[in-house]
């Protein structure tokens, strides 16, 4: 009830603050004899962490993962899954002067008035360090996805930056690891380095766009009416930090549409599935997975930390500025990719185990 | 887990079909002691009522709601409140043609993908009849509200009906209730009427943009790190039939700011209370409200039933034609408004119950 | 959170109060296509139902349950199945004296302490009545165990009423239904009889012991560490008014024996499946079923509406006496027998769906 | 819904094997401002640590517990509190033997059928060696009571050891930590002794039976129909390993009642709140506290490692025999006291927020 879980079948709770000993993950719900090992999760985590290029943050974190509980001779037991990793590069005097101010856009001012108290180092639970167990959470779920439904791919890219977009014509998945951007159009890579690189150097921050997809997931996910399968993605990635607008879809745009055009036409193929003719609706009628490639985009504010100087209160009621230091993203959409992936890929193992309790009509029996 | 309950302390759950003998819902944790008759929840129930005006389906349902328990002599007793809506106006076959056949746009494939069954008639449970019951939960939400925060205005708007925006310079609240469109804004309506009346003789259907604000509502409200306010509003709104994207202040507009201008500054007021100069962050922080206008955008995709003939497939996997007969509303957005504000109520009245279980400080006791 | 919901995944949701318009029952979670009328709820309905004969309350309801939803042609639908019975015998002046006074041994206090309001009439939402939605909800609940599991038996027996148990040896689950009493022992029958009549015309009640067993289940259902099978059916029966202990197998007779006393042998049967030397157990090991019967027992304490007067307080603070009136079982635990069967079967329910989310290793596939 | 957490609001989710790495839980919903330490938590954990006397096992673990998250300056600060205590005197090899063999009355047969795979060691995830966890989740939940209702004490004891019931009369409560029996009654310390020596030279081991009181409690805690307070109570106690029978106030005692001596008859006290004249029900009614002592008893079975050989089946269903070596307790129903009231208070803690969620007419505010 606290908001430090996910999911309902396929779930985990997180735990730990930027600056504390610690943060960590307990993945639950997973089906035993899977196949599972630290690196299995070191390489997501390898993709979100920071002080790769100059265009994230500089603070080094090696964020390996430990994990101390639901594995046994490298099968999962179906037993909680606990993980964690150890802060090491901490540098809290940074956040001296945040103690008693708050910094606007972050959650300062509002953990002051939910719960009286904050640890202010580093921004505490609220920093984007949590999304860090999300993203082991995700590598999970990945596993969970992979056991039931063969065969499915998740990934996402940075589609704008500030006022910048990608050309979708020149989408080449195959890019997406070649550049700091998770961009799949090379051509706009020299264009956002410029772009960011201003932005770092004059102290701000930009916002961008991110897209993910999943290919590859069978018909039928979902849970009308409140669990639709949209709905749970909207929710999961609106709670991914900085975050402020999701579409699933033609989202925002299918507003523009005529009923003719939005109807996504359906003919059958070859083998008696359907084959639809378009995708306006982003693979999901009704809240429950078409077939069709899951298509959800979502909207990173700038970075709330920047150099400038701005106006602001302290916790006595007064007056004052305030100028953020500390190590932080020029662009926080950049490694929200893994983290999105990460969110889509719980959502998803998720609502396979949902599907599989009420619906799958094949099969009950012991594990034996 | 089916997905047929919305919210963790204030929750409820709905059941029912479009054309089945009834629908209905039960809202649970309500405080005890509350004032509650039908009447209270009927005024809400007549804004969403169809057959109002030619813009909305001409189904006839008088929605008369019924309250089976839960109150006594006009009080809340914190029990469960059990409430149920006869459906009267069925023309079940209208639906004849869909027993086989899957609209395109619809729920049809997909429900019949997941359950192997459906109840066609009026689309069953996919149909947006649910959404009544939703506002009879929002209906009981607000006196939660009202209760524990007194002052708090929960309203919606449509701001655009397909290509056509309003004026956000000549918005006043008072026109809302003058128009069939829930405009704010007087002078877009004849130029929505004409439009929609096109898209209506043309057997043709419309998308359409809502707003909905909350004012007076506290700073604190909110659980980071999964159950944000915004996430929680994020999936609320997305539930919602036929949203396709769903933002908080800027929304994706925030992408193409700077971190300067994307901070809202603070400023402390005459009472120690901060002002915040501008509001880009649509009332949330860190997933808590800031005790500004809490600002939330969905978009309405057009409405999938359609007299234009499309190509689809039926449950052999034959292709074949449809032409969706039955009774509908040519812009589902407009009705949206009070199923949005419900929506809206049912998130602010659970977070205000899970705030006052966990950091509410003051004061524990019994209830006498 | 407001303690009307039961259950995980099988899971059902009630409400309404003994002297109030009606009571209900959302019953979600249920796999789509299995057959399901009302004929089929009644049946068990029937046996817990009222009037029947001198042993239990003169109150005479029908009992008629209506499904509202959820069913389309006979089959479920997946949808959440609503369902209601119309409260038709109601004698509310019987309980204007209990309106200011708090009858021992009744809720009335407690939730007079709790809300600071109560629906007096009949004991509201605390009667018994409410155990016919249980019993409604146990019919469905025996449906999904049927599709998943063919072959469980689940049936219950009063073994022991006031100081008078049955003999174990005459045990013969034919005589259920061949006496008022639910006793498998033909020879207690007069016993209890003359036993229960000399409590009845003195105006008083009786406790009752009260087992239920569940044959035929598949080892590995439960799911530890905190919701073992045990556990939940211990939560389960407890939950049921008037129920003040509960025991699997040995129970409290397990703490007299030594370890190689309770060890329960195992040795492999023809099939390969183990065949246990006995069950002290009750069919449960580490919260996880192990295939043998399912054995729970629990202690019903006397009806607490007794005529004789006793002593007591008003809501005043004032000493007072009462004497209750109105209508009631002179032993609650005789008609607790359907209802903790139900519960024993929306337990089973609720875990085979669980274990099938999590462990179940073959086959995920959509419905069709 | 894997079942390891506990819980509704003030909640908590443990993961860890016995001989895995370390042991973990997340306690979250805990209210912001709670002063709170690692020696807070110790101090009950060292209540139920082993190895302490030659009547628990032999196992050495510090069992020291370190928090890794939501404590800041010695204060909660309203996030999940993660704590880890590591495993260090693991002795693997004992348990070689059982790899393959199921040892009767413990979890290997069924852990194997659920999830076709165990962690052996030391019963992995089904061993006792969890409810440290429980411990220090019940350490929280008391910081939890005290600040919302000052006063409550929440004491157990061990009331029974095989046949060796304690004299009530004799029951003195300073006495429980003069032995290492917990036991109130010092006169039976030397009959207990006596009898678990012989026991535990024999190889074999004792079951017994533990009761835990709360003292000072509020009354109106608890959320009918299904979430009693000793509905959850049951569960809560069941939960605990070992346990087979759970019984509130006369328990099964209460089946023997006539209506009249059951009823605990009221007199208005001095302050107007009710004296009551006896306690039958156990501080419960209708689900509800009462005010008066909350008393659940539970029974324990004996240990199931036992150095007697018994007959068993191993994994290839092949008869076999057993003896069970590692180091164990010769009672578990000792060890079971901490843990016990440990779940009483979790109980509690999560009853006292539920109220102040729905019920607590008083106060609702911000933090500051």
């Amino acid at each position: 009830m606290s908001g430090n879980r996910f999911g309902a079948l396929f779930h985990y709770t997180t735990f730990g603050e930027s600056h504390g000993p610690a943060i960590g993950v307990v993945v639950d719900g997973v089906p035993p004899r899977l196949s599972l090992c630290e690196s299995d999760i070191q390489v997501y985590l390898d993709r979100r962490k920071p002080g790769q290029n100059r265009f994230t943050t500089q603070r080094r974190e090696a964020d390996s993962i430990r994990i101390l509980s639901g594995v046994f001779e490298g099968l999962t037991t179906g037993a909680p899954i606990g993980m964690i990793v150890e802060n090491t590069d901490v540098k809290s005097k940074d956040y001296d002067e945040i103690k008693d101010k708050f910094r606007p856009g972050h959650a300062d001012f509002t953990y002051e008035k939910k719960y009286g108290i904050r640890d202010y180092r580093g921004g505490g639970r609220s920093s984007a360090r949590e999304t860090a167990m999300r993203v082991a959470a995700g590598a999970v779920a990945r596993k969970v996805i992979d056991y039931h439904c063969s065969g499915v791919t998740i990934r996402g890219a940075v589609i704008q930056i500030g006022p910048h977009p990608l050309d979708r014509e020149r989408w080449d998945w195959a890019e997406i690891d070649r550049n700091p951007f998770f961009s799949p159009d090379s051509a706009i890579v020299p264009v956002w380095e410029e772009f960011l690189d201003g932005r770092r150097k004059a102290g701000s921050s930009a916002g961008a766009i991110v897209e993910v997809h999943a290919q590859g997931i069978p018909a039928g996910l979902g849970a009308p009416v409140y669990d639709r399968l949209d709905a749970d993605l909207a929710k999961a990635m609106m709670s991914i930090n900085a975050v402020k607008g999701v579409e699933i879809g033609d989202g925002f745009g299918s507003a523009l549409l005529s009923g003719e055009e939005n109807a996504d036409e359906m003919r059958a193929g070859p083998d008696g599935r359907p084959v639809f003719l378009s995708n306006h609706a982003g693979g999901v009628l009704g809240g429950i997975s078409t077939g069709q490639d899951l298509v959800v985009r979502m909207a990173f504010k700038p970075t709330s930390s920047i150099l400038t100087t701005v106006r602001t209160m302290d916790r006595h009621g007064q007056n004052t500025d305030i100028t953020t230091r500390g190590r932080h993203d020029p662009c926080v959409g950049i490694r929200g990719v893994p983290v999105a992936e990460a969110m889509m890929a719980c959502v998803l193992a998720d609502h396979i185990l949902r599907h599989k309790a009420q619906c799958s009509l094949k099969g009950f029996g012991d594990a034996s």
